[in-house]
């Protein structure tokens, strides 16, 4: 039977944001790497790290992957990656390409083919990700289950996800690779776009409603994501903003 | 959001075989119903039924099912099913069809659509289906994991085969149905069939080693059920053993 390419392995990671439950995050560590994968980072796992029940739950998966990436924050988890994606199970009301899990694998596949990180978010057991996480995220992925009956659990998720990952890796079609595939630029390098950009806009009185920043920045960001900007239009946009401040200042 | 048709709904069930935790049987009883089917029929169950740990795990699911279908044997659940699978995280050395998830789910999805009635078994937690539960199968389903680290809880498994016969049915193209599709014949006949075959071998002198009997049993089921013969060539295969015998007769 085929196997993932370790390339692939190596460039996918799933991040448990804010996980209640250690066997949970067990059970999550097990269902990655039945699917072959072995990346799993936790940001601000509720009992801390090490966590026994997750060790007990994960046994004999743990030993098999590398030890989890722990960060406070998503964005540290996701520096380097060149498309994030975050499962959500509400509609939001947020400018963002939604994916079925199929349709998100099939996308997955083809940038990690293309030598891209990606990362898939899944929000903490009960309440999900917050609109500051999914806001981080380049695309989201909603499971088409039963509407009556959709819950499921976190590791049931990251199961249906990297399964269908998995599968659109091993039945790809081998294609060979546009020589004009795109190569989105690293996440560290759109957040400092961000973070600029909203610091000038902050000193420029753009935000003039406090209640609303958050949400303008949410969809500043949004607008921002979708466009996946190469590092050499993250410059060009870098050069805009001084640009326009320098002719502001003057 | 689509639904699953109500017909298709009604002509799938999963068989659990021998469960052993109501856990296990309350989890698989959500998995279901998450991917929108509500037909669970159990084998055995080795905590006997109803049973508390069950009903709590699944909680919430069960109100929306009917309740489960409880039998002594795999052969008296699958009376009126046109098609069986078995998963199976084992090679077997029986002659038999071999399916992926994928690949049962697609075949699965064309039964339901010529409107066949399927079934698909789920052996015990530790043990799997023991050879002569697996005999009864048409066909078998591996899940292709990660062979370094495959096993997979009872429910993750009724999920993920649950799953992709759900995306099979909601992705299916909408084809014209062949005038000449066959119709498999109910299980009931090729079980009264291969009895009856059985006990004229038997009569007949065929099984000349007692330990070999069983796999030539099994060899023997495989090869019919393989044939997916119509009522109608069922029929014609009863007629043929009863000249067979008269003519040995005279």
């Amino acid at each position: 039977m085929q196997e993932i390419d370790q390339q692939f392995k190596d460039h996918f990671k799933a991040v448990l944001v804010r996980p209640q439950m250690g066997e949970n995050i067990g059970a999550s560590a097990r269902a990655l790497l039945n699917c072959g994968f072995e990346n799993l980072d936790l940001i601000n796992p509720r009992d801390g790290w090490p966590d026994p029940k997750a060790e007990a739950m994960g046994s004999g998966a743990w030993q098999k992957m590398p030890p989890p990436g722990i960060f406070n924050a998503v964005k540290d988890s996701i520096q380097g990656c060149r498309h994030v994606y975050a499962t959500t199970a509400r509609s939001r009301d947020i400018q963002k390409n939604v994916l079925t899990g199929r349709e998100a694998a099939e996308d997955i596949a083809e940038r990690l083919s293309g030598g891209q990180k990606i990362a898939v978010l899944f929000g903490a057991e009960r309440t999900g990700l917050t609109n500051d996480e999914t806001a981080l995220a380049h695309s989201l992925i909603t499971i088409p289950l039963n509407q009556e009956f959709s819950s499921l659990n976190l590791a049931q998720s990251v199961l249906l996800i990297a399964y269908d990952i998995r599968m659109a890796l091993l039945t790809r079609r081998e294609e060979p690779l546009s020589q004009n595939a795109i190569i989105p630029a690293p996440y560290q390098d759109i957040d400092l776009l961000l973070s600029r950009l909203e610091e000038e806009l902050e000193k420029a009185g753009f935000f003039r409603s406090k209640d609303l920043k958050p949400k303008t920045i949410h969809n500043l960001k949004s607008m921002i994501l979708r466009a996946e900007m190469t590092e050499q239009e993250i410059r060009t946009f870098h050069g805009i903003i001084s640009a326009l401040i320098s002719k502001k200042a003057q």
